[in-house]
């Protein structure tokens, strides 16, 4: 067995040598290669796996204040979270995701279980709900998920990134949680000032009575309907060759849908689609114009209606959705940098969020095939990460990694216990205060620290402050410095930090 | 390959068919396992992989609040955070876990690397650094780790757990990172009001001192160790058995051993050893003594001392450390829970963190061997979830799952557009507004729900109300209900909330 997993290590070292091109990492995992193959007594190989990296301190801080908004929206919404673990038993995934199953992690067989990684948290949602039998709540869950695609194939794609869902599930009334999934996606996007956007909504019934009104055959509507999805990527010609070529669909019948799907706007086109009967002689296209209808109103009462398109080429990879289908997508000047960044699994090149209404699938997890409808969205949380390290460092603005308020110095050498003392009393007042791990340090060094990471406040001791029952204060923006009495100290401290952060820019795009 | 697949879950399923007694989730999963049999066109197994378990909105609410503090703990004393990948590659594991190492999961060859879930945080730390040339960092890390941990033998031991680092890399001058570490465990244990507790510390020097002393042959220095790392649960007859008979150590040498690690105490014990002059022939001896002198006398300026006890039996676990260890124990009248409730990973029988200094495993990564002298403490958060948990159930109170300050009702039916407007001037003020998602609502249903789940304040909207542009404002606690007119609705509610919230008692752990 060791000689085995030994030809299976080798083997995978000679078929995959390089280090994958992950941002950020790449650089440097390339520089430590080298000498780990020249002159180390080391022969392994120093790298995150394939389509993973670390986060630094200041990507995490960036992380850090992407996640405080997105969650304060969330939980203005009244939602709860839940947690799952990060693996599931095989056959809760088998069958879920078509042909994507092939990406899913397994885990090896060491005996017990068949394990995979979680491939998205909404299966595992439904999992849970059947499992608890919970027929209604309305949960965020912000976690990673993990998915074997090729990198080569889809650059920026990474295999472990973080999913961040918002659901409610519940027998409701029709377009009340669907509505408020669009205005939670407004909200989130708007409070992240990252661009425009508009947020296109469909309906996967009006698009089966579509295909249906065109001619399409019952059994080619999830193969056209993938096809259709392709349109924000691809232009019509190429999928129209597809839907005939590939999916045996007559010319004419390509060219009908080509003629609906081409079709975006708002009330107005409601109504002309209403009034087209070879749609309205379909049950279901019917059904999703209503709720379309009944959606764009909710939409007005929310103020949102300038942030949705009623967008017919919407498709949706998944299979599991059966109702209102939405995504997010950019239209201003941001696009560029949002093109050009990191796409997170779930959503299409351009867009930001996307999610829809999945009554069936709790059903599938359910010993008497009980229903849950459910509705939600997934943010692509991925890509606002890479949006909004872009315009940190573009703004050249340093990224504090740290809510350091005050640093501790010692003016001589050798005063390390009154230094340990000084600290106490600043923690214990809960002011964030650091100081150096050196017993004799240089003033000068000190304060460059300070400035570095942006600490905004300097206590220096000396002898004779300790003798006279004072400290020097000094405001690291104004170089202002002053003594102050001990017993006076932390109120002055604070009085220093109350007025520096007024005063002064934001200093960390996660404040 | 289906075949093979198919006959693996087969067997798999035959050799476990039961499900684990996991805390929480148990009861539901053996009811819900039931009608999978029985009558459901569904013949999986509806559970989670064994050692694991979902977190209910109100055990994440219990969570959130921990993490809370231990976070801001963590901040207070400027430390930033990292992240890496859930799994790393096998060989980035290999050799860092002794005899555990058989605990690793291991994900599926599915071609390509050969990966491993993480075990720890502390050795993807060690590889991060090395792979970076970080040469210093202050950071926390917490995320779940995995380990394949038999649970019928460790009971209440999860497979996927969190663990929480704290840890402290650099050269710096001796103890002045060590002595942080316990400060931030006795703040962090003091924080959340669980009982008394105190921190053990040690030396691995001084332990090896000892040995050599007692006649311990070098080879042997790791077994004997890892037999005195048992004392705090063991008896010493079963303990020198195992030296004895197991370990082939001469019964006169660990005797010896045995008169010192019955000692523990302070600075006067400190003293007794410095005399003790085939203690102080051993050079490792003496250096440990001179750390933990040091450490000692840090711990006086921090004003910890009485939370600090030098105890010669502990010898932790791993492998890795080179200098100071140590372990947090409840001693008061809370150890009874803590002892019953679930155990994390890392540390042992009634300890509720540990660590330690481990001064070479970053250079184990490093192709030149260059090495990062660490530091760290790993807070044991599963067993504080517990603790907490089990608190906040015993104090009866009910567990908020949400934030929501505002809920939305209507007088009359339909009147939905009306919630809607209000539900977003809320939102818009950053009020935590929830409203129903039905069209029509029973008033005493809806507030009944603002009972159940401590929504402090009720705003009803009827005809007459909107017709004269006001709103009745209802006060949960007191039931009084007043009109209060549109323009100045956000002010009051403003109020109400400030009021309510300093006069309640706090509503929920996490606050």
């Amino acid at each position: 067995e060791e000689v085995k997993k030994l030809l299976s290590l080798k083997s995978q070292l000679g078929i995959d040598p390089k280090p994958q091109k992950v941002k950020g990492n790449s650089e440097k995992s390339k520089e430590n290669k080298k000498p780990s193959g020249e002159d180390g007594p080391k022969k392994f190989v120093l790298k995150t796996a394939k389509g993973t990296r670390d986060f630094a301190p200041d990507q995490m801080a960036i992380r850090e204040g992407v996640f405080n908004k997105i969650i304060s929206c969330f939980k203005r919404h009244g939602a709860v979270t839940i947690d799952t673990p990060v693996f599931e038993l095989k056959e809760t995934l088998t069958g879920k995701y078509g042909e994507d199953s092939k990406l899913i992690y397994d885990l090896a067989d060491q005996g017990g279980e068949l394990l995979s990684l979680r491939y998205d948290l909404t299966v595992p949602f439904a999992r849970y709900l059947a499992m608890n039998k919970v027929s209604n709540i309305k949960r965020y869950h912000i976690a990673k998920v993990y998915r074997r695609d090729n990198p080569a194939m889809n650059r920026g794609r990474f295999r472990e990134f973080y999913q961040c869902d918002f659901d409610i599930a519940g027998q409701y009334d029709p377009m009340l949680p669907d509505v408020e999934c669009i205005k939670i996606v407004v909200e989130i996007l708007s409070s992240l000032d990252i661009g425009d956007f508009v947020v296109k909504v469909n309906h996967r019934k009006l698009l089966d009575g579509v295909f249906a009104a065109c001619g399409v055959p019952n059994h080619k509507f999830r193969p056209i309907c993938s096809a259709v999805d392709k349109l924000d990527k691809t232009p019509w010609p190429e999928v129209r060759k597809e839907m005939v070529e590939e999916k045996g669909l007559d010319p004419s019948t390509a060219d009908k849908i080509w003629e609906y799907v081409q079709l975006s706007g708002g009330t107005e086109l409601l109504g002309k689609l209403l009034q087209d009967e070879s749609l309205t002689s379909q049950k279901r296209a019917v059904e999703g114009l209503e709720d379309i209808k009944l959606l764009l109103q909710y939409c007005e009462a929310y103020g949102i209606s300038n942030r949705v398109s009623f967008t017919m080429s919407l498709a949706r990879g998944l299979d599991y959705y059966t109702g209102v289908i939405y995504e997010a997508v950019f239209t201003g000047a941001q696009t560029a940098v949002a093109a050009s960044s990191d796409e997170e699994g779930s959503v299409g090149v351009g867009s930001i969020a996307g999610g829809g209404r999945y009554d069936e699938l709790v059903g599938m997890f359910d010993g008497k095939g009980r229903k849950v409808p459910c509705v939600g969205i997934s943010v692509g949380i991925e890509r606002l990460f890479s949006i909004m390290e872009a315009k940190a460092y573009e703004s050249g603005q340093k990224v504090r990694t740290t809510e350091t308020e005050v640093y501790v110095i010692a003016a001589q050498k050798g005063m390390v216990e009154e230094r340990l003392k000084l600290c106490k009393a600043l923690w214990d007042a809960d002011i964030k205060t650091e100081q150096s791990y050196k017993k004799n340090t240089k003033m000068l060094t000190e304060f460059q620290y300070c400035e570095q990471t942006g600490i905004p406040v300097a206590i220096i001791i000396g002898q004779s402050e300790i003798e006279t029952g004072i400290v020097k204060l000094k405001v690291m923006s104004s170089r202002e410095e002053r003594e102050v009495k001990r017993c006076d100290m932390l109120e002055e401290i604070r009085q220093v930090l109350a007025s520096e952060s007024s005063v002064e820019s934001k200093p960390s795009i996660s404040s």
